[in-house]
């Protein structure tokens, strides 16, 4: 089989998880229904289930794939439907927020009849070890979660804390997908260590391109208005340099929220100009490249060739 | 050992449990440990933990009670976390509630943080089947509190819809908390089915009670103004009742927030007069009956004697 092949299989694999998720969500609470069907046809990429996947191929397909792949996927639904009334996002997946529809009250509850299916998920798959796996990647998502609010409260932003905030949201739990493959598996602790070590790196050049295309991408293929975060107050990787380089400009800019005449056409200029942008860049390609390498322990097989694609793609719009 | 041995061996173990909670809960993130700190000096009765670690006693000591005892507990505070959301209370456990300290945020992610540390609780436990009930517990928890939100939604009041909110809210935690232990015990079927339903009619009684001294009992010992769930614009069974008795004056005083002056006093007079209130007590006299009932299964002990107890202490302030 080849990188094709395996990504076609990966699809089918997808499109049954869809079904899967639909049964499992089922309520005979209408107002569960109501959050279960946004979350459904929003759709997503399932970038998480997706790393599972693609793990259990990696190791010749691993027991109860299905249930990890749902389980972490669900987890991430819940912190997005947990975390909407903390970023206030006015486009989450191109749909309106869910609380915007239906109400704070509704998404945080819905959010913790996610979790509960998860739970129950994970029993199905009989392993303990992975309820530890989950437990500990949950504990980093919430604790990354009020600690970027508390870097807020503080206005004590810094390179180490944003790296802190994004290891905590985003690259713990994609840690998770991968290293959870391994787990159930019973992979060698060299290949659990490669896995757990490539979804790690993953996440976070994950985050740190998807913070940087705020930005610097463009807005069509981003499908809303560039410099969004900047709007929001967010700071990331890419202000925090900008900072650095011109401190009173920038503050300037950021304090004003971006909403100025051109404010984040001159962010943009300035980045692009300084190498700030180029420096942003060579650091996610470092997180990919660590990636990458971590698969080495892994033969050459499809399977390999797709995770390494699957890194590789944080690098298309970037160079 | 007689009851009073068995509640003072309680009280230790309780005391011991806020030790290991304590510790549980330790976060290098600043704000979640005030979320802790706030929690842990709330206190709380933890009626959970106490349900939990006498059907323990009750089996003569079930191995990993004290696990038992912490998840059902976290995932309550969970619950009151994201709940309070919802329902705005101004008043929970005597303190402010938390989120107004802190925010929404904080709030709704150190309530996962707690969730988090249920999971590993579970895990530690080394029983998937204990994993499945506390999933179960936690999926009718959360359809319970999005079903209370839509049947408000919808003014859909009935004495059904009542039953199903607390049921889900209240009732199906504390089953989790008995039937956890029998689990844990590898009780035989008849025990932890008694257990089960122990815990079930304990939990009806107890929000029943909770709901009918709200407007009935007294300030002082509530330790908030009488009328709080009216004030709320909530229905529970006694205004159910009373709306039947009297349509129009009750629906009067509900849809203007008992802000009337002398609202609330009416109300009183009229359930005492009209054998409303004496019908609410008699209802949830039914359900302690029940609860008390299914213990019959079980030869006469102390650690029987304090759940009957227990569940005796429904009816003290009521008659």
């Amino acid at each position: 089989m080849d990188v094709k092949a395996i990504n076609t299989r990966l699809e089918e694999k997808l499109k049954g998880l869809e079904q899967r998720l639909h049964m499992l969500l089922r309520s005979d609470v209408e107002f569960v229904e109501l959050i279960h069907e946004d979350l459904m046809s929003a759709g997503g990429k399932r970038i998480r289930p997706r790393l599972a996947l693609l793990s259990s191929e990696l190791l010749g397909g691993v027991p109860h794939e299905v249930e990890l792949a749902l389980a972490v996927e669900l987890l991430h639904s819940a912190t997005l439907l947990h975390d909407d009334l903390v970023d206030d996002a006015e486009i989450r997946r191109g749909r309106q927020a869910a609380f915007r529809r239906y109400g704070n009250a509704v998404s945080v509850l819905s959010g913790d009849y996610l979790l509960s299916r998860m739970l129950y998920l994970l029993a199905e798959t009989g392993r303990m070890s992975l309820v530890v796996l989950l437990a500990e990647a949950a504990r980093r998502l919430a604790e990354g979660e009020v600690f970027q609010f508390q870097v807020y409260a503080y206005a004590d932003h810094s390179r180490d804390n944003y790296e802190r905030i994004i290891e905590g949201k985003t690259a713990a739990l994609m840690r998770a997908c991968t290293e959870g493959a391994a787990l159930l598996g019973d992979a060698a602790v060299n290949e659990r260590q490669a896995l757990a070590t490539f979804g790690h790196a993953y996440g976070m050049a994950f985050q740190m391109r998807d913070d940087y295309l705020d930005m610097m991408g463009d807005s069509k293929s981003l499908g809303k208005p560039l410099g969004g975060d900047v709007r929001e107050g967010k700071i990331t990787l890419i202000t925090l340099e900008l900072l650095a380089a011109h401190p009173e400009e920038v503050a300037l800019i950021i304090r004003r929220g971006g909403k100025g005449p051109g404010d984040i056409e001159r962010l943009r200029a300035l980045a692009l100009h300084d190498g700030v942008a180029r420096a942003v860049v060579g650091e996610i390609s470092g997180w990919v490249s660590r990636a990458q390498d971590a698969l080495s322990v892994f033969p050459a097989t499809a399977a390999k060739g797709a995770l390494l694609d699957l890194a590789e793609q944080e690098m298309v719009r970037l160079r």
